[in-house]
C-alpha cells in the first residue's frame, strides 16, 4: 500500500507547502444528497452501513468518482466510539442519534469502558483499507488521500450527556457548571478512547484526521480554554507522537468567538464556518495557517451562476494564505448533485489559474506538478 | 397612567444616562421555571394564556413580585403578528410553534394580509394596559417600567418560511440565495405588521421595546446588512418617529461575527449572550452604547456561590460603560427560582457598592437616587 505520496496536492495544502491550486472536498460527501447513496441507504440502516466495511468504501468513494473531489472522507459517525465504550446508540429515523442512558452523573462513569478498539471499531479501520486499496487502484492521476475523522472529546461527551442532539444542551452545560471535575473525568476518558481510535484509524490508512468539535462554540473563549481544550490537545499529542506527518485538521461551527484561543490549537488547519470571511478569520488566526472551508452550504441551493460567483469569492477571500476549499458545514440533503459538482469544477478551475496562485510561499514557476 | 418616570433606573440606563447601580431583569423571567407559572399553564393552553388579558398579566408581573427585577417584559410570543397576518399558528407539546402552511415562495406572499392590529393582537395590548395599571399602584418604590417586544423581520420570517423550528433553516437560507427579492418582498411585509404592532404596545403602554433577532446569527455580516438590516431599521424608525423617548433593544444569539455591523444599528442597547466578554463586546462595538446582558443562563444552575462569583464576574465585564443585567439566553425551565433569585440579588446588592459605579460619565457625587 503507498502510503502519503509526498506530491499529493490536498496534504500540501494541509501543512502550508506549495500548491498549485486549491484543493477541494466537501463536508458530508458522501451523504444523502447523492441518489446513489441514497439507494444503498434504503437497502442497510445507517448503524449496519457504518459496520459494514464494503458498504463504507463503497459510499466513501461514490464523490470521488461522482464529483472529482481532492480527498475521501471515511463513511462513519463521530459516535461510534461511545458505542464502543459502552453506551447504547440508537439512529431514530428522522431524529438522529439517541443514548437511551445519557451519562449525565460522575456515578455514571462506571458504565464507560476503555474498549479495545481493533475489536470493537475495527469495521472502520477496514473500511479504511479497503478505500485505499480502490484509491491506490487508481494510479497517480485519479488517486486522492483518505481523511478519517472523530468528534472532540468536548462534542462526544455533549451528545452522551444530553442523550443525543439537543437545541441547548443544558445538561451538559449544567454538568459544567455544577462539577466541572466530574465532567473533566468524562472527557478525559473520551479523550483516551477517541486517541485509541483515530490513532487506529491512521494506522489503517487514513492520512489525515479531521477532529469535529461540533458544540465547541456552546462555550465562551474561558471555558473552551478550561473544559474543551485539554482533552482535545492530549488526543492532538497523542496524534502527533504516532505518526507526525498526518495532518490534523480541526472543524468549529459558530465559533467565531473562539478563534483567538483556535489560534494557538497545535493542529495543521482550522476549518471554520461561512460566518467570517476567510480573510478575517486569517488575520485572527495568523497568517501561515492553513484554513479549510467556508461556503455556506445553503449556497450550493442557488442557481449554478450564483454559485460560480460566491465560490470564487471565497476563493478570493481564502488567497492570502494557505486554503483547502470547502463548505462551511456539512452538504444539505437537498443539494442538487450537479450544484455540488459545479461548486468543485469552480474550484479547481478557477484556483488553477496563475492569478489564483497563493503568493505568499511561493512563486508559479516552482510549482511542483 | 404614568408614563416614563424621568427616574426610572432601567429607563436611564438603556439611554446611557447616569444610574446608581446596574438594572437587571431576566430573559424569559415569566417562564416555566416558576412554579407559578406552571400552574397557570396547567389549566389553560399557551396561545390561550397570550389570548386572555387577564392571564397574560398576571404572568407578567409574576417575577416583579418575586425576584424583585427592575423591568417587566409582557407576556406574549413572538409569532403572534404572523398569525394575524393570516399564517394559522399553533404550538405543538414538547415541539414549540408551527405552522402548517409555511410561505416558501413569493406566490405564497398573497396569502399574508397587513391586519388591522388593534382587531387582532389588541389582547397584547390589553395585557399591558392592565400591567401598567397593576405596576402603578405598586407606588414609586415598586413601580418598575414593563417592556415590550417582538422579533425582526428577519426572525419572522425565519419560522414562517421553515415551518416552525429548525437546526438549520435551509429553507429560509436556500430562498435568500435563489430568490433574494422574493424573501425581500416577505421581511418587508413583516416588517411593516411589526411596526403597526410595536408601535401598538408602546401606545398601550410599553416604555421600551426589546427586538429579538434569534436567528440573524444565520447570516454571515454582508449578508446581515443585505438581508436582515433594511427591513430592521424601518420597525426602528416607525418607533423612533412615534415614541422617540422609548429605549429600543435588540438582541441578538450567536451574533459574535456580527458585531462589527451591530454598532451602527440605530438602538439604544445591544442585548447579547454570553459568548463574549461584555468589555470585548464594548470594545468592538463603541464605549457608549447600553450593553444588556450576558451571564450563561445554564450558570444558573451551578450552586448559588457559583452563581454570585460568575455574577460578579459578568459586572465587571459590563463595568467599563452602560450595563443593564441579564443571562445571555431566556432562562432554562429547571432553573430553581431562587437561583434567578440569587443572580438578581448579586446585581441588586453587589452593582450598588461604590466601587461598581460606572466611572465613565458620572461621578459619584452627582448620582440621583
Amino acid at each position: 500500500m503507498s502510503r502519503d505520496p509526498p506530491d499529493d496536492l490536498f496534504l500540501r495544502a494541509c501543512r502550508g507547502e506549495p500548491v498549485e491550486r486549491v484543493p477541494v472536498w466537501i463536508m458530508r460527501q458522501a451523504g444523502r444528497y447523492l441518489p446513489e447513496y441514497r439507494a444503498v441507504r434504503e437497502k442497510h440502516d445507517f448503524l449496519a452501513m457504518c459496520k459494514t466495511p464494503e458498504l463504507a468504501a463503497e459510499v466513501t468513494l461514490l464523490p470521488v468518482r461522482r464529483l472529482g473531489v481532492d480527498a475521501a472522507i471515511v463513511f462513519a459517525d463521530i459516535l461510534l466510539p461511545l458505542e464502543a465504550m459502552g453506551a447504547e446508540l440508537r439512529f431514530l429515523a428522522g431524529e438522529g442519534p439517541h443514548f437511551p442512558e445519557p451519562v449525565r452523573r460522575y456515578q455514571d462513569l462506571g458504565r464507560l469502558r476503555r474498549p479495545d478498539v481493533q475489536a470493537t471499531l475495527g469495521y472502520v479501520f477496514e473500511a479504511l483499507r479497503l478505500v485505499r486499496r480502490e484509491l491506490d487502484g487508481l494510479g497517480p492521476g485519479g488517486r486522492v488521500p483518505v481523511i478519517g475523522f472523530g468528534g472532540t472529546p468536548w462534542t462526544l461527551a455533549a451528545y452522551l450527556v444530553e442523550g443525543g442532539g439537543s437545541k441547548q444542551f443544558e445538561h451538559l452545560l449544567a454538568w459544567s457548571y455544577r462539577d466541572p471535575k466530574g465532567l473533566g473525568e468524562l472527557l478525559d476518558k473520551v479523550a483516551e478512547v477517541s486517541a485509541d481510535y483515530l490513532a487506529g484509524q491512521l494506522e489503517a490508512g487514513a492520512q489525515a484526521i479531521q477532529l469535529f468539535d461540533s458544540w465547541g462554540g456552546l462555550l465562551d473563549r474561558d471555558r473552551w480554554d478550561t473544559l474543551a481544550r485539554p482533552p482535545l490537545e492530549r488526543v492532538i499529542a497523542r496524534l502527533r507522537r504516532d505518526r507526525p506527518e498526518a495532518p490534523l485538521i480541526y472543524y468549529v461551527n459558530g465559533g467565531a468567538h473562539l478563534l483567538p484561543a483556535l489560534a494557538t490549537l497545535p493542529v495543521d488547519v482550522l476549518s471554520v464556518d461561512w460566518r467570517l470571511p476567510l480573510s478575517e478569520v486569517r488575520r485572527i488566526v495568523s497568517p501561515g495557517k492553513t484554513l479549510q472551508g467556508n461556503l455556506d452550504p445553503a449556497a450550493l441551493l442557488a442557481p449554478i451562476p450564483e454559485i460560480e460567483r460566491r465560490t470564487e469569492a471565497m476563493l478570493a477571500e481564502g488567497a492570502g494564505g494557505p486554503h483547502v476549499a470547502n463548505l462551511g458545514h456539512g452538504i444539505l440533503k437537498d443539494t442538487p448533485p450537479e450544484h455540488a459538482a459545479a461548486f468543485v469544477r469552480t474550484v479547481k478551475g478557477r484556483s488553477a489559474a496563475e492569478d489564483r496562485l497563493w503568493r505568499g510561499r511561493c512563486e508559479p514557476n516552482t510549482l511542483r506538478s
